[in-house]
Formats: structure tokens, sequence, C-alpha cells
């Protein structure tokens, strides 16, 4: 059975306590206390938290066993699990600053909210040291330690690269498609999103069971950076293609000049005509000139590809499943467990 | 003989290869590594690198040789040093939008610079992310390298918290005394300024050369942090006292509602009279209110009363670096450089 947000979420006021005892210690003046606790509650939590569950659910997964949420190891896998949440906090935080965003999950963005402004930047740069003290708090005993202080070190490095391409490739406000390349997109999705959303909740699960041998590590990575690929493609179908009362949010991608997997389709398709209605619509601001853009991805037939093409890359992973080595601690059921919460989703 | 600037600059080219060649094995596109490159030399090259040639200075006296500019022994020693360097650079980088400062070495901050505006945010990430990449690539064999990834995890948090204190309790548009105490000053400087400028150099130094025993940490903390309390006082009184020709810059804490020493010495001495004056007047932009704030120094005898202070302090390190034990590797010799740099300096 996966873990369910509530039970995942029941540890984190544990991890709050972590960190605060370790700022008390210092001496930490208790104005800047409080605050720290406010960004870490505001920051990390309200999510659907699915990359810190799946470290729970991994790890029950490659143990044959339900965790019992009140044991010590179901613990320390959803600790594992909320310390990828407070790295995309620390992400979310400062991206929502580099892309002037409004609101996030239903609030404001964090240096939106009042009194906040620029202290987010340093806000953000404390959710990620949280992970570094966490990990050296719970699993400096551990094995895989020092693998694990690197593995993050590494993802957030990736991410970083990622988000560095998106922000070059794609600037809000200067529109140039020969910027864009299937190339990029591709690099920015692997980069950006995959590593810390699909390989880095299996990476961490397999270090923790004490199963992270090089095979079964590079046999993750085999799977879960094409999937995070897929997910990403699906996630641009959607936003311009999904129902926006199923999908929860109005789709923004054709008028944020998003790099996204749609808008390079087109490129590979269009004729110099349609090239010049992409020119002269995309990236701006109002629905007229985006619906454009929309009428020519119908054109395009861009749907009809998109359905085809997830057909494929779904069956290309299936293949990749159904040939994992298990002999050393992996299984298939790691991999069709993430699977199923994407294949077909509609939100 | 102490390393000059020339040389240890001359090592960084090298440290840019690395992390370059690094990026290409990502593929990382062409005009993303340019920008990462652009961003190092600029916000990590042209300062006094204090913090980063003190780590060669300190593992020379500790190893009772000069290194050799073109042996590796130096190039690690400097390699180390530059990690501080990086570490100030993202702090700096980030610091500078926080307090939207305009300038740094003479030059516009990165922020500012031609096109880069808040992506000087993921900038600054990939400048701590450099630390560690470095570090993995040049230390992983070294006995101390668990130690020194720690040691850097853990000043930037201080270092974090330090910045987060200092923010919340001196914002540069909302004066208010009564959150100014002797106690937050001692906070912020110690953990903004002390850890990162004073401890973190001889701690790194200890580690590399394999002297990191806890009694030589514990010593050199012991040393370190009260001089980096030193340094900083004397930095406000120069701000405010020293002749802005000799300090090469118009010293602005009394405009910019720094908590600085004097801020706070003045605080303990005056009488309510006083005490409007400083209400009224600290904190404005406007050089007539700063003058007033000054002739309250001046009437509260600040000057005297700094320099005073000043030889009770470095009386007290002469003492405290008198009594190191130099059985476990350590060496008084060490503290005293530092101490040399900073006594009656004028600028």
């Amino acid at each position: 059975m996966p873990t369910t947000l509530k039970e995942f979420e029941s540890v984190w006021p544990r991890i709050v306590a972590d960190l605060e005892s370790h700022c008390k210690q210092y001496k930490l003046p208790q104005q800047s206390l409080d605050w720290f606790v406010k960004s870490l509650n505001y920051n990390t939590v309200g999510g659907k938290c699915n990359r810190g569950m799946s470290v729970v659910d991994t790890s029950s997964i490659l143990l044959n066993k339900t965790l019992d949420l009140s044991s010590e190891d179901y613990f320390r896998a959803a600790l594992l699990g909320w310390m990828i949440e407070l790295l995309q906090a620390f992400f979310l935080v400062s991206d929502d600053i580099m892309d002037a965003s409004k609101t996030r999950r239903g609030n404001p963005c964090w240096y939106l909210a009042p009194n906040v402004g620029m202290v987010a930047i340093n806000d953000a740069f404390m959710l990620e040291s949280s992970i570094y003290l966490l990990l050296k708090k719970h699993f400096r005993q551990h094995q895989g330690y020092i693998d694990m202080v690197e593995l993050f070190h590494e993802v957030t490095f990736q991410t970083e690269l990622g988000q560095l391409c998106d922000l070059l490739t794609a600037p809000e406000d200067h529109v140039d498609l020969d910027n864009f390349s299937l190339e990029k997109f591709t690099f920015i999705v692997i980069f950006k999103t995959a590593y810390y959303s699909f390989y880095l909740p299996v990476a961490l699960a397999l270090h923790y069971i004490g199963a992270a041998t090089p095979k079964n590590l590079q046999t993750s990575l085999d799977i879960l950076i094409p999937m995070g690929e897929y997910f990403q493609a699906q996630d641009d179908y959607l936003d311009a293609f999904a129902d926006p009362t199923v999908l929860g949010k109005i789709g923004t991608d054709i008028q944020d000049n998003k790099c996204s997997w749609l808008i390079n389709q087109a490129l590979k398709r269009v004729d110099p005509e349609q090239r010049k209605i992409l020119e002269e619509n995309y990236g701006r601001k109002n629905s007229e000139q985006e619906a454009k853009v929309k009428t020519l991805y119908h054109e395009l037939k861009l749907q009809e590809f998109y359905q085809q093409w997830e057909e494929e890359r779904v069956a290309d992973l299936r293949a990749k499943i159904d040939k994992v080595d298990e002999s050393e601690g992996l299984k298939k059921d790691v991999f069709e467990a993430f699977l199923k919460k994407i294949y077909k989703r509609s939100k």
C-alpha cells in the first residue's frame, strides 16, 4: 500500500523540531528563529509531495514490506523524502522570484508575503542548508552517508544547470524561436526536472536500504530519466490541450514563451508561412495571439502526434522495465509504480 | 613569506577549467557554459582575497615551509582558499540583491550587469555548488574530505543565520532602535562574518595538513571568533571615523541603519534626550541627520572608548595566543599572522 499524504505529513513536525533545536544550540535570537520556522512551514508543506512520498513507497517495495508509520524505518525514509521537498522548496522560492510569479499553491509566493521581499533569497538558502543538517544528524552513521551527501550536491547542481539553460533559452520578455531546439528542450527537461523528481527519490531509497550498487543506480537512471522526459512532454501537452476544469489550472506556456515540447515539435513541422505565425504570436501576453498558436498546433495535428508518441514512449519504458535485473535488490515494481502514476493522468 | 595576490590568482584559470570540463561532460549548451564562466570570473575574482590567501599562508606556517607556487601542495591549498572565495561570491551576489546595492569592487553588482537581473540568484547557487564539485574532484581521497564538506555546510548555514538576523534587525527602510542590542550585534558579527572569514580558513588548513584534531579546532575557534568580533568592531569604527581618502570609501553605516558596534555602544550610554537624537536621525538617507549622529558619537567619546577597548581586546587575544598548545601541530604564528594584518590597520 502506498503511503498517504497525511501519513507523510505527520513526520514533518519532528523535522521542524530538529531544525529548531539546532538553531537554539547556536542561540539564534527568537525573532530569527520564528522567521525560519515560518519559512519552513510556508514553503515546504502544502504541495502534493509526490517526490517525497515516493522515497517511502520505493523503500517499501525494495524491502518487500509496508513500512509501519510508527516505526523508525518509516521516519527515516520519510525524512529522506522531506529532504527532496526541502530541495524543491529551495528551488521554488527562488524560481518564483526569477520568474516574477505571483502565486504558489494558492497562496502568494513567499517573496510576496507580507514583509518578506528579498529576504526570501536567504530563506531559500536556509531551506537548502536544512537538507545537510538533517542528513548529518540522522545519517552520519549510515553506510551511504557520504554518497547521499554527494548525490544531493550533484542533483542540485544539475537542476541549477537546467534552470540556467531554461532562463537563457526562454526569457519571458524576449521571444526568439531560433533559440529553441529539441536538444535544448531535452537538456532543460532532464536537468531541471528529471534528475531531482525521478532519479533522486529512487537513488535515495537505494542508498537507504543499502542496495545502491553501481548497476542498480545505472539501471534506475536509464529508466527514470526517459520517464522524466515523458512526464514533462505530457505536462506540456496537458498545458495546452487538457480541460482546465480537470487540470485544475489554466495553461500559460504559450503566453509565457516556454521552451515546451509542443512548440519544439511545431517548429520541426512548420512551413515558412506557419513559422511566421509562430514568430508573431508566441510568447505574447494576450489570448487572441495565444489562440492563433493553438489553432496552428491543431493544424499540425500535434494532439494526435503526442498520443502516438506517448504510446511509443510508454512501450519503450515497459520494455526497459521488463529487462530490469533484480539480482542486486532492485525491483521492477519500483518503476511500474512510477509509471502507473503518470500514464494517462489527466491532471 | 606570505603568498601574493598575483600568485594566488595564477591558480584560478585551472579552477575555471575544471568547472568547465565538468559542465561539458553534461553536454551543457554553449550559451549556458559561457554564462557560467562569465559569472565565475565576474563574481569570484577582483577582491583582495584575504580569506583565500590565508589558507595558503596558514598551511605554510603549519608545515613550516613556504609552499612552492609550482607545487601541487600550493595548488591544493590555494584551491581550498578559492572555495572560500566562491562561498563569499555566493553570499555577495545574493546580499547585493537583498540590500539593493549598486556597485561591488568598482563594477555594477552582478544582478545589475547587462541582461543579468534575477538570473543572478541562480548564478549565486552555482557558485556555491562549485565548492562541492571541486572538493569532490580534488579531495575525495583526502582523509579530511567528509569533515571539509561538513565544515562548509556548517559555516554556510551559520553565515545564513547571521544574514537572517542582520536583515531582520536592521532593515534599511524601517528604523527601530529598540530592535538593536549588543547581543544581536554580537550574534550577527560572529555568524555573518567571523565563522567564514576567520575560523574557516584556519580550519580548512588544519584539515588539509592533517592536523584537525578536536583540540586544535577548538583552540582555533576560541581565538578566531573573538578576533572576528574585534575585526568587525574595528570595521564599524573605521566606517565612521577613518579618513575616507585613506579608507578608500565613504562610510554609510549611519544612513544605512546598520546594527553597528558604534550605535550599540551609543545606545548603552545615551540619556533620554540623546536617545531622542538617535531615534530621529539614525538610518535616514541624508547627510545633515547623519552629521547629528556623528556629533553625538563624539560627545559620547566613542572614539576614545574604541581605542581603549581595542587595546584590551588585542591584549586579550595576545594572551590567548601565548597559551596555545602547539603539541598537536598548531602554531601560535598562525594567529599572530592574522592579528598583524588587523591591528592598527587604517583601511
